[in-house]
């Protein structure tokens, strides 16, 4: 289903002018228009689900699929140096727009960018007692 | 295939004790032990693959099930407000250690992270540029 008032249900689905490097039956991937490096693209399904819990299994599973077939192609083709994807749930963890999307995020020596996290020093208890509640 | 000299390969067997929260055949998750938020783990498959272009397909498409499962587990028992998933690869994407991992963030409001980029702003040319690279 496509929403409205969805502008990556518009974009994914060519209703937009693009710059799409990737299109199937399923997602179109298109170029981030405010990118992180040179040539951080987005995997979009073309149906809409806000996020990684609507997504259906099979579609989140072929995204990754596609997400490692491009980022191979991608590194052959600009020569980059490492890649991250990411893939954000939330406004608090950076989504901006509540569609799935998957950041395909080519990186270069040097680039100047960071997408680390300051990590935190839990005690063993601290550890011991998350592990309680998650497989309780 | 396990390699002697990686850490991520003896965690992921059971070789030295862990908090781990999830096992299966392919996979074992652990509690990150430097994590960015309460509940940080990492998706570490048994066999020994560096990164996303060593992982064989069906792999990187189980370990995205996975995930998708537990971030909607993780986000019921922990009560977190969003959730990042995170893979590296290469040392200038902040990959530190070099067998395959899938960061499982729950993210919290006001919980003081950051994982964004500076976006930048290319020019329509240089999309277009970038766009001719990646699809001839």
């Amino acid at each position: 289903m496509k929403m409205d008032d969805c502008i990556f249900c518009k974009l994914a689905n060519g209703e937009f002018p693009t710059n799409s490097i990737y299109e199937d039956e399923r997602f179109n991937v298109i170029l981030d228009l405010a990118p992180a490096t040179r040539g951080h693209a987005l995997i979009l399904p073309k149906e809409h689900f806000a996020n990684l819990y609507e997504i259906p299994e099979d579609w989140a599973m072929d995204a990754m699929k596609l997400a490692k077939t491009l980022a191979t192609h991608m590194t052959d083709v600009l020569g980059c140096d490492g890649f991250n994807l990411v893939q954000n749930n939330g406004e608090c963890a950076g989504q901006t727009v509540f569609h799935f999307h998957l950041h395909l995020i080519p990186r270069y020596k040097d680039d100047g960018q960071q997408l680390l996290w300051n990590p935190l020093s839990p005690s063993k208890e601290e550890l011991q007692e998350i592990r309680e509640i998650l497989t309780k």
